[in-house]
């Protein structure tokens, strides 16, 4: 491929007057799409009728997706390279809905939008309307793995597309709207975390149009050696292709994909061959189109190619304003239709010949469809990483502790001979911090600056994603499991929510994915939240908030877990599950600090697989009888299943004849009915539960109405007493944050009193002891300062 | 000010050990809060019990942020400019907290950390102890405007605080963690909307401490070159400094703030004096110094000093190990505490001379607790903008609109003389899109690149800012308010979403700055969440999400606010007292596109202030009489309050004897329990809307299950039949959207007539209508492709 690549592959005329008439036709089913709900192939003279009644989509970006489409396809066929195709202006839906069509992916995917005129009928009156597709480039375009929508995660998509995968090239386009996010601007620091020996390559092209919706963009506006700066000083080195003349623009692009290609292929194969390219700086175009370029140039007097007034629809009134209708059918023509396809209305045979063949087109690589490509972890015998319980609640760990020895061994079973593997951890600087610093036994950090003697599990080929930004390692995983492989995004369980909004998009994706045969399942999106909000009592308020709970519970049923595990064993079990599901977006929610342990793993195998159950040993049915709890006391989380447990000891231990019932809750999204969740505990399950009519305190990680709103629908929910998080906090101790948010044990044994079907023996004094507890620990609180006793650690006092 | 800034103002050697001596006295008080709860001015040898039990806290930032504050301080004196100091490495808490303290601020706000012995042990105490103060830059510290937990946004905040404060400067520290966060990247983008001629300055100082809590940052390890590359390129002028030896470093980094100063001043200057400063860029200092300087070199033989080993607590093992115990004390004793305070533990007055006088000082910046300078908006006679009602529900209006003509009058009334003013609206490239283009009357966008002669509304005094950043956006915003000014932040719906985290963290510290009495209030965040899930019908999925409500609605009873006005007037009403409204986080959620229109102004302001109604007209308890309706229909939200309306007048209209009940909440938080919530409606009023038995049906903007969250408590919540967005949504018409996720009228009535007491005449004629209509839809929507007809809109038909 070097070879090819390093000869002097002449672009000829007669090659450039193809791909232009290639792109004629891209630009013509773009415009068709937008505007024709009949004559679609303009045989005849264009009349109102065949408008759309409503005109909804997006031109302005269309044009130069349909340009770099064609050059890549050319590029492709000449070097037999694969490509993935990632848009950033996913608005442009159906330049890239064209492209694949002309290519013959679309028609192969959806068999209705035939390559012929009945298909392109279809394909234009498909767009934008009910029961069609979506505007957007989205899940149902064949090729994507990115909707750009909400805008600001296409590099790093494209990144976490190429980690791994040493032989594939990723076209990422950023528009300079996009440019301007957060996210996106975080995104270039990828040439730091990329790999030429073991990755594959992502080529940006920012595609500078210069304008947004209603205004111009700062790249736009900004000049070639501020951008050119602003590149190099991250890693890259900027080819610009500018120009509205088409035969000069798609010269320079043709060429700039292939110097791209070519530094790629001298880095990666001194990388490979084990040299440190030293000081290398990975291709990035930079391209000035006009927006709306071929477009309509001046409509109503004003200038619109080139402007934002070219952004969605530049001719609005064609349905009623005659020189709109005629400068549309002008519009149209200039493409010349029917020289692009025959009377058929199939593509001329000498354009369909430039697409590539088979899974090298674009629109068909198994990289998009990244199910294609997933084998199944080998995940390792849990018990290796069991916890030894002598018996429940008497010895503590750190929870996490476990997952990152059992990722430890999914680095080393799944790593391939050039490095490579096809898992992943993906973590804001807190790898070690949330105790998962196991993995390092198997591989490093991933650093491809400088490093010194000092650095720790640090390297060019380390596979483990350390970055501070949650966007950047929400949005390498989304793109890494997407194109076939499996990893997990551990976050503080307060900064997950900076990804919260990816999370939802993410969702949105796989909901819609899975209702399409064609796409094949990816792994689960697995996003570990730890340091917790309760055990972030030394960090403060700022990083007290279980909330990204609350932001996926109401999202797609078919889609979102979430896991509570209470200890280690049940967290190797739950970890277990979601690395092996598919389609789903798994939050596991479990503290890294000291806690008690429970349920061995055969136990807590049992425990998962049914949600939630009574846990026999910590109530007093079996030993006072009785006919049912008087009442029943039930967590989820690892705090609250302490503090809980602790309340029923205080309970057996003062009021031994209060007949309780404990029950743990580990699949959160089993209190909801189960028909609106699949996991939905079934009636007689909840009722043997929770029993039909009894009294329920029910301690809860989060915020404690996030459970009311999952228990509507369920008998008698009134019922339900819930104490989790209530936003209360600052930089204090464990014990002071659950006696803040009222969840403390004293507070659970005072709610049980309270609600008990009767008043047992007892029950006074214990409320006093309890009360007096409280009181004791707000003595000490407020008088500490004055006289400093031990800050004694109060968890299991 | 600039000539004292130009004269070569030497600095003395004499200066500059004094400036070292203030130096080592941060310093001696920052590793004194992290260690000791006694002894701690060191009177005595250092003996384990001296040692907090718990060692909490962040050196490794701390003395870069002092040597800063220190030679910031010289500056001001120097200059008598005004600086506001902003510590993107938050978790250097005690750096800042030292330095407030020793300029006299501290004891000032907080009496009981008094100037002298019995202060300093309180300051030591305190530090991170429950009851004390948080280990971080927060709320409760003095100058503050910026907690650095969730990092990020410390460059947005600075900007924000600039805009309008022609004669600020502001200091702000970015963390090289920090820097590798997406929207901290995407802040470097200031220049393109920093106006020399009205706002003031920020001095970004790009601290380079090496490492973050485990491993090397980016920039830490990227070349001099590069990171000027990558600051040129986006309008900054990088001043480099770099050292490990204080001397040297201080000398530098004094000139650096003297040749950063003057280049402002100068920058200012030509702008102010009507010159457009061409091609200039704004100083920015990159900062490299180590890691933990000054404290320990080497601990148990591994280098501290300058790595990420000196993040957190370098010593830790103080109170076991004599070893460890032995080097603190030396660590301590080598700042010389007994030089630097004297016997009453008060700062040697040589060195409190060195700090600014009264508000100059940092802490005590009325910048800083941006009530101080905040003055009422005059808010113009809403009777202005009133939409006209001949009769409710028989025009259409954008309802937007109004906000924008609001907004215009409002920057039209507080423009000041140079330009500037005290109200600003934030959104990203949407003004127009969201129809608060009025706005455009009074300003334009902001701008500072090169226009063209096709922009509109574009200049570089303008005072709209449009940045394609949600985080940008609502960074720039709270910056804004919490100096004093006032604002609205407008997103789509959906994409607001990305801003949750920033919302969520700005919510808690509104929270704790209310408990504060020296914090004057500030002017409320008000969000509008416009382009809702119900209308972006033509965008398409990942363009639907209300999820932003249920971000914020279980945070802070007394911050959070969410208002769904169902029209212009209402929105009117609702803006008028968010806009008047102080410490809270105001979320509006109202659609732009054409909605029906209910209320005179007189009867919104009513309906507003009461926070939900019965609308007598709509329902039939009037006209039919009898005890009590047979069912509550009500609604929150524009398109639910439409579909709702709809469906009472089929109910009206084919079952004329029901009793019915119509119910609009204005006030989301009023379905809250009062004990829960201070708008939460009382029990009588509750049950005046709802009744206390009658099943509602109950049309909801956001996710149904949000609705029953805050109904816990209420009688009988399980009479509440909620419908609302169910995630379900594609590039559609707006009427198959509320079909899609179960909310159309027809729903809503077959929903009604299932719940109602009785069973009215009519019921089964109007039920089967019902059907028939959503099978005439879906009929429709399946069948559309074959034989398209008019895509009417269905919205009211």
């Amino acid at each position: 491929m070097a070879d090819q690549l390093t000869a002097d592959s002449e672009y000829t005329d007669a090659e450039l007057e193809l791909d232009l008439r290639w792109w004629a036709a891209a630009n013509y089913l773009t415009v068709a799409q937008i505007y024709l709900q009949d004559n679609s192939l303009l045989r005849e003279p264009l009349r109102p009728e065949h408008i759309k009644p409503r005109l909804l989509g997006h031109w302005g970006t269309s044009p130069g997706l349909s340009m770099i489409y064609t050059l890549l396809n050319r590029h492709i066929r000449r070097t037999g390279s694969d490509w993935l195709y990632l848009t950033g202006p996913g608005h442009g839906g159906p330049a890239l809905v064209a492209s694949t069509y002309l290519e013959g992916t679309y028609s192969e995917v959806y068999p209705d939008v035939s390559p012929d005129a009945a298909g392109i009928h279809r394909l234009c009156r498909q767009f934008s309307t009910p029961g069609g597709i979506p505007s957007h480039v989205s899940v149902q375009t064949p090729g994507s793995i990115h909707e750009g929508g909400e805008l600001g995660y296409a590099l790093a998509h494209a990144a976490g597309a190429a980690f791994d995968h040493p032989d594939l090239l990723v076209a990422c386009v950023i528009g300079d709207g996009e440019a301007e996010t957060g996210p996106l601007s975080g995104s270039w620091k990828l040439p730091a975390f990329l790999d030429p020996a073991r990755d594959g390559a992502v080529v940006p092209i920012l595609h500078l149009n210069g304008a947004k919706i209603a205004g111009p963009t700062v790249y736009g506006r900004s000049r070639d050696t501020d951008i050119e700066a602003f590149l190099t000083g991250q890693g890259w080195a900027p080819i610009l292709v500018e120009g509205d003349d088409p035969h000069t623009v798609f010269r320079e692009l043709e060429s700039a994909l292939g110097v791209a290609h070519r530094e790629i292929t001298r880095i990666q194969g001194a990388a490979r061959a084990g040299e440190t390219p030293d000081h290398y700086r990975w291709p990035a175009i930079v391209l000035r189109t006009p927006k709306g370029w071929t477009g309509p140039h001046i409509v109503d007097g004003k200038l619109v190619e080139g402007t934002f007034r070219s952004h969605q629809v530049p001719l609005s009134g064609v349905r009623t304003n005659e020189a709109h209708l005629h400068q549309l059918e002008q519009w149209l023509r200039s493409y010349g239709p029917d020289t692009l396809f025959d009377e058929n209305g199939a593509l001329a045979p000498e354009l369909a010949a430039l697409a590539p063949e088979g899974d090298k087109r674009m629109g068909s690589s198994p990289y998009a469809n990244g199910g294609r490509l997933r084998a199944e972890l080998p995940i390792p015998d849990l018990s290796r990483y069991e916890v030894e319980i002598e018996k429940p609640g008497a010895a503590f760990h750190e929870t996490t502790r476990v997952l990152g020895e059992l990722m430890r061994d999914l680095y080393r079973e799944t790593t391939t001979e050039d490095g490579g593997g096809t898992f992943r951890l993906f973590c804001p600087d807190e790898t070690n911090s949330n105790r998962l610093g196991a993995v390092f036994e198997a591989t490093d950090r991933c650093w491809q600056l400088p490093t010194t003697e000092y650095d720790e599990a640090l390297s060019p080929h380390g596979r483990v994603m350390e970055v501070l930004s949650e966007h950047l390692c929400e949005g390498w995983l989304e793109g890494y499991l997407l194109t076939g492989r499996h990893g997990i995004f551990a976050s503080y369980e307060a900064f997950a929510m900076v990804a919260a909004s990816m999370i939802i998009q993410h969702t949105k994706w796989l909901q819609h994915a899975t209702e399409l045969p064609w796409r094949a399942p990816v792994s689960s999106l697995n996003i570990l939240l730890t340091s917790t909000c309760w055990r972030n009592d030394h960090n403060g308020f700022s990083h007290q908030g279980p909330g990204m709970i609350d932001s996926v519970t109401l999202l797609a049923p078919d889609v979102v877990r979430v896991w509570l595990p209470p200890d280690s064993n049940t967290l190797l079990s739950i970890s277990d599950h979601c690395l092996r599901s598919t389609d789903r977006v798994n939050l596991i929610v479990v503290d890294k600090q000291p806690h008690l342990q429970y349920l061995t793993l055969a136990e807590a195998n049992e425990h998962c697989a049914a949600g939630a159950s009574v846990w026999q040993w910590a109530g007093t049915e079996e030993t006072v009888g009785g006919d049912g709890p008087d009442v029943v006391l039930a967590a989820a989380g690892d705090v609250p299943t302490q503090e809980l447990l602790a309340a029923a000891q205080l309970l057996r231990d003062w009021t031994p004849d209060l007949v309780t019932r404990v029950v743990n809750v580990v699949d959160l999204m089993g209190l909801l009915p189960p028909a609106d969740h699949p996991h939905g505990f079934a009636e007689e399950k909840f009722a043997e539960l929770f029993t039909e009519d009894t009294d329920v305190i029910f301690a809860f990680h989060g915020y404690s109405r996030a459970v009311h709103e999952l228990l509507h629908g369920r008998p008698d929910p009134g019922r339900f007493h819930v104490r989790g998080f209530s936003e209360q906090g600052t930089t204090t101790t464990p014990f002071d944050m659950v006696v803040l948010n009222r969840m403390s044990r004293y507070h659970l044994v005072i709610e049980a009193l309270r609600r008990s079907r009767r008043a047992p023996d007892g029950a006074e004094e214990l409320a006093a002891h309890c009360r007096d507890q409280l009181e004791r620990h707000r003595t000490y609180v407020v008088e500490h300062l004055e006289d400093m006793p031990e800050v004694r650690d109060w968890v299991w006092s």
